[in-house]
């Protein structure tokens, strides 16, 4: 399209840098576990500071680590003067969110010009058993910095 | 149905008593601001750690008291003996979410039997203006205590 | 934005040429009740033909009808040089679709540059009863006509 | 769960004496193309009929062939004494419905007691070139079926 897309490494680090600026990431605990091109992992350690009342983690504190991931995914794929904002997302939560810790795998199941589709699946993790609790689809607008957003 | 009913006052008692157990709403910073049958509202104030990476309250954090709002509106409708869980949830992103305080209003659409179907509205406030920034769909399932779910 | 607006009269005749090019619409026997700026209302009369096994209306026939209602009330704010296409829907199935007739209305909740997010309501019509059976959020991309596409 | 489970024949047989209740599938063309345990695939032909105003298939059509899809994957793996309803689906379009043919797969990604959590992925093909169009995530109802329904 003639636009300069960040080669891999550079991707990684527009990730990582971009991410370092959610704020509510780091209230949550959770950090990036992987970048690769059009997938990002995210994980999230328990904390009773994030659950629901029946002492799960809250369906808020999933869609936010899944929209993160997808949203990353997404933005991993964009050319270097795009910004990345989700548009919509919808989650099934399939299992209660309980276990040690939480791993969401987003990845883009189709770029497009204006819109990059999304999946997230989550994980509850715990000693050496792992099992999904939640499925993601998400709608990332390419936007474009002359509105002045950056990333 | 022959099911214990909880009247209004009783409702509103148990909504705010989960709610209060929702560690993750102490963590956002979130309150109730309203219970009617049928209807919560739920309020949180700007603040810099539920920030994404362009300073706007990061979409995860809008669908938690989204969520929360909608669950509670179906709670609020259950017979005593039941639990809520949410099974899924949409949410569209319609504008960025920065303001002074935001506000969600959840109410259920249509009570079922097993599913409660509820609409969320969410609302950002500076000084004396609003514009709604966002709008979910919800299921929430009635779980029958038997499970050891509490409410 | 300097773009020229259709007024009231040819935004109405704009949706109505536009559906009656959507041959879908014809083979279910669906037609436009109304059409309002920012919102459309759709009926569509029961037919075998269009059943599922247990011979409720077909969750995607109902699906369509929502989608359609909420494509052309987009489309009813679009300036002139716009075409329109469903990015994505989500559609909560609150009660089997059972009546004599089935009408949707579709209204745009925030029309944006780029996106409109729409809600449909689609009601199950028997006599002088009618009954919420399902509900629709949904974005709605404006399309440049550059792209060759017509509505 | 000590209910009987029926064996893989016996569920494809159950899975397309359902569908061809579906008069909804008669009338859009659509047929089954495979039966797996947990997996169904529909094929449906390009045709007029099922147009939307630029020429491609409806959003509708799409999404009925795909919840079609989900539901019969879900049933494929239902107790013999239940009846599958859709409660709610989500569908994003990545494309516009062009080919000479449509080809969903859905799967059951995670069964429950209560609900089965499905995806369905369409396909559009044309000649020896497939692409994917489309993105389902659906929620179906395992119903009992002393409500009189039967699948």
């Amino acid at each position: 399209m003639g636009q300069a897309m960040p080669n891999v490494s550079e991707a990684e680090r527009r990730v990582r840098a971009s991410f370092a600026r959610q704020q509510l990431m780091a209230t949550l605990g959770a950090f990036i576990a992987a970048v690769r091109p059009g997938e990002v992992e995210i994980e999230l350690p328990f904390s009773e500071a994030l659950t629901q009342q029946h002492g799960f983690v809250h369906a808020g504190a999933v869609a936010a680590i899944a929209d993160s991931a997808c949203g990353y995914a997404a933005l991993s794929l964009m050319p270097e003067n795009a910004a990345v904002l989700t548009t919509e997302f919808k989650i099934n939560l399939m299992a209660p969110a309980a276990g040690d810790r939480f791993r969401v795998c987003g990845r883009v199941v189709r770029p497009g010009r204006k819109l990059h589709v999304c999946l997230g699946e989550v994980f509850a993790e715990r000693g050496d058993t792992r099992k999904q609790i939640a499925l993601m689809t998400a709608s990332m607008m390419v936007v474009e910095t002359e509105t002045g957003l950056r990333d």
